[in-house]
């Protein structure tokens, strides 16, 4: 339910009835806009009948009280009409640029980790991604470099200057990764990891959140949701393929995502279409596609020589063939009346 | 498998390859491009081996053979470099013009197909649809004004200047469609309805093929190859979604399936974003992330008023709403090198 | 909307019944019960309009009128009560018999059919299966000996003295099919052929209904009522396996379909675990599980050498596996109160 | 790799075995069998070569060394050929008995509790089942009584001496369940969570793995191979339907999975109707079913009054409809050749 108050509420009659619903059982959820303050208030069943009674619309400064139609309620567009802008490091998500994050899947080494940063930073990526913490199917594959990872990726952040975003796997590393990251990733297979979700909500960094690979759009907007019930709001959501009988593609690159997204959360979203397809030779197609929809950003698996990747080699770029992306997604955004942050020069050879 | 002749084998030569092939009991198809001659040769297993001790390979004329590695083969890039451009009317499909086509879902009267195929025509459409045979879940529902229907169309085609497509459900219906349409639909529901894609392969009328709701891409092609296979190479394809878990839109309208099936065949392929979503307010994002994935045209439901439409209102567009559709993909259309027909002029009101 | 009958409403009233309702545009169709008669009334919004100032609950007969909730209706459960049985021959599918209908994929020659005829009769199925014509994903496989399969399916029938179901594809070839058969198949590719469905409701032969690879048990529900619709009652459906993500397995079967129809309709279930998993090896315990979720009979392809045959090799029974399934199939059966006939004797060596 | 050992090795030639293969940095894993012992070495690329020069297969006591063809090494049927039988309590899963789990899907308090679980246990479970930490999609619904669940559990199953399996969400948790636990259930949206897999791993614990709603049947393996990694081969797999297009039920409870799952690996398999239709009148049939396909045993949610369960009451059976299933399965079981517990005695009214 939200409390929507009119727009010459002051701030006292805002505290009054956001004492009321705590005192009726509710969470309560503060949301700013420009014009005026709208207050989300969570709960049962039982408090819902507590209140019928007393009559929180009467109260002075509230315009009307409006029950909140989706199973999602601080996520929903209902209780926020303004997009939620993401602030990692300088780079703002949810806005008017196209921000693309790129790097390698996983970090295998300095020297990988530096050519792929160099060039992602040069073609001009806007954050730099890559995973010290690999989650993997089989318990024999290559895991990551785990705290190794983590502090080259620091090192290389300071050498190229980007803010960066990396995978967090479980609860109990969550404080030492967000010491070094700038963004903690929940993947698609800890998308319903809910301790997860609420251990990356109760570190105030920005979260970005991939959807399951069965997961329907709903159940992904309740994951975001675990993570604003603990007063984080900064959550980027990211599209990353849908499992489907479809084989010429490892996942369905969902597209639909986006628009549906807008439609039903403030929150921004991203596309990743190396996940999302599975193959290098699709990802600038559909990373064209994913502006043209209306994408916040893009994920992108860049690897200096994706051959010898211990990880998702197949579906990695080469620093050229991104820089090549790059300047086709300067155009699509610029139709679409967005921009995107051109290549700085030619890559050297 | 395919004979790749030299560029300078005269018509004598191709002849005499042909020749022999036939005798072995291989069904023969040629390629003119725009170097060479390349001979496709499909068959089974007992030729295959007759052929080996015959040394096609000797012949004069004759560059190389070589093998299809993909089950279907006349669709294949394989067998034809070049992509295939598919006239209807004046009209040029999987060229650089992305092409639209617009009109109701099912013709319903004069009066709301004038509307109708007036406005989309104002707005830049190129091609003219409607259903008069409509594929319906349940028989109680609306199944199509029928012949009725196909006369309605080709007296709003003479009005306003545009080719029609429409679908064709059964082979026994064929030559009655084939003598009002430009182009005939094969519609998802009969992707597989093999009697079918023969009648239409032998009236060499173009073909618009949609992708069955549970299709693989391989499956697609390989109901194409039934069209060309009756001697029919004018045969576009159109994803029309597919079936998956999620539920907030009708379908999963697959976009990857434009860059996949520009790798794997020269035939054109457009997108339904109609059908695909299910939702009126995800066509125009959708239309403008398929332009930019590299789709040769769209297939648009456009209703003078969706709200009494006898069927598929929810996902279709009203005139003003496709109007600005166009425009958008116009400027998509030129960020990716191509280019869509611009809107006349400004709608009446 | 059903007019449900009093028990001792006469022929009189019934026929009053049925003539106000087609007066008022109703497709009509009669269920008689073993207690009472129920009419089912088949119409469009206008019709219901006129219906309720007509007052049908007052005529004379009547006890009372009530819609049917779901978008099917004939094959409803609400409109028909008691299940129906199914006549294929001298044999009764839907009643406590579970029928065992077996025999190769594609008729390959007289040899082939004749070996497989013999050992399935043996074994104790009461079905003969073969199929005539095939659809087939690629022009360029096996698609049957068409007519003259028919002609080998009739002469092996005389010999093993069981009724036959055989394919057919197309409107076309409905007539020549339903002259050989004892049931007419419509195929998982058919499902929504909508044409066909009606020509084989028109013959009034016994028609085996496959349920389509993505179709949900509604449509399937929808498809059998355009065969009721035509007068046809006598439809099995058949459970064949759905498209899924898993690849272990060539199509995911769907046992749930099986208590779920029972639920929904009237009409029998039979299920093809051959098809539905594509593995003979999976076949035996899959029949079982079928049996014991409930299901009417069992589709089972066997082929006196499966590594030899045209198609569907890989997931056919030899003779002697068949034998020990049919030995499983019979003791379940018994467990869950139903019979099935048993082997005759041993097999020949 | 595995190493087998002939059948007259001694302890000092398999240990000489074991010392050479860590020497090369190979993860050894031993399978003793009846006749003869089984040397499992998981290991990456390099070590495979070093050990070619190393020649394993002239150690004394070895017969033959043999890749493992599949992704999953000890949880595969090459590793081990007999069927691994787990022990919960005094209960034997994967023996000849057919094992029934049942309870409430959540604890809701020491009435509720108590009043299934003798229920149940009359009726002839052998193993209590029930959750005190719920993983739910929404973050605003009921999650479980968590420790004083547990506590609850445990008085309850004094009461009716059955062993207990409850879920644990979290690596964190894992402590403190299995203290309380006789077996830990792994969810379905946890079942690629690593870190917790590894940790249920490390208590030497009966494990009941969930299958995932989109898991693969290989994925679902490689998940228990984590488990077994960390020496722990006391895992159950539970199938409990996966993620389709069809609506009817909530999941499609995937019964081909038992019969694969049996020839692809040593671990014994149960299926959970209950999650995998969604709906409580399914259960029953599919029950049947699941036993018949070669289930080792069930999980079945029971309730005193499911129209008030805080969690799933849709799914949930009533103490005499759990009666009724028993009995059906008793007679199923014996069937197939194998045996279930008998009900004690009639249900008290």
């Amino acid at each position: 339910m939200i409390v929507i108050m009119r727009p010459d509420a002051g701030e006292e009659e805002v505290e009054q009835v956001v004492a009321r619903l705590k005192k009726l059982g509710f969470g309560v959820h503060l949301s700013r806009g420009v014009e005026r303050t709208v207050i989300g208030a969570i709960g049962g069943e039982r408090e819902k009948l507590a209140l019928a009674s007393e009559g929180i619309e009467t109260l002075p400064g509230v315009e009307r009280v409006q029950p909140i139609s989706k199973p999602y309620k601080l996520v929903s567009r209902e209780f926020r009409r303004d997009p939620t802008l993401v602030r990692v490091g300088e780079v703002v998500i949810g806005g008017e640029e196209v921000v693309v994050m790129a790097g390698p899947c996983a970090v295998e080494g300095e020297e990988q980790l530096l050519r792929a940063a160099e060039a992602v930073a040069r073609a001009g990526a806007r954050i730099l991604r890559g995973g010290a913490y690999k989650p993997r199917t089989s318990p024999h594959s290559f895991h990551g470099l785990e705290e190794e990872g983590l502090r080259l990726l620091a090192r290389v952040r300071e050498r190229v200057g980007l803010p960066l975003v990396t995978e967090v796997m479980t609860p109990e590393h969550v404080p030492l990764v967000a010491q070094y990251a700038d963004m903690l990733q929940v993947g698609a297979r800890n998308m319903q990891n809910f301790h997860l979700l609420r251990a990356v909500g109760r570190t105030g960094k920005p979260v970005l959140l991939k959807r399951g690979m069965a997961a329907t759009i709903e159940e992904w907007l309740l994951a975001a949701e675990y993570i604003l019930s603990e007063g984080n709001y900064q959550v980027v959501l990211c599209e990353r393929g849908i499992r489907t009988f479809e084989k010429e593609t490892r996942n369905t690159l969902d597209l639909n995502a986006v628009p549906v997204a807008k439609e039903l959360t403030h929150l921004p979203i991203v596309v990743d279409p190396s996940h999302g397809t599975g193959k290098w030779n699709l990802v600038r197609p559909m990373s064209r596609a994913a502006v043209a929809a209306g994408a916040d950003g893009l994920l992108i698996e860049v690897h200096p020589n994706p051959s010898e990747a211990l990880s998702d080699g197949p579906q990695s770029l080469r620093p050229e063939e991104f820089s090549r992306l790059m300047g086709e997604v300067v155009r699509v955004a610029r139709a679409v009346g967005r921009y995107c942050r051109e290549p700085v020069g030619a890559l050297s050879p």
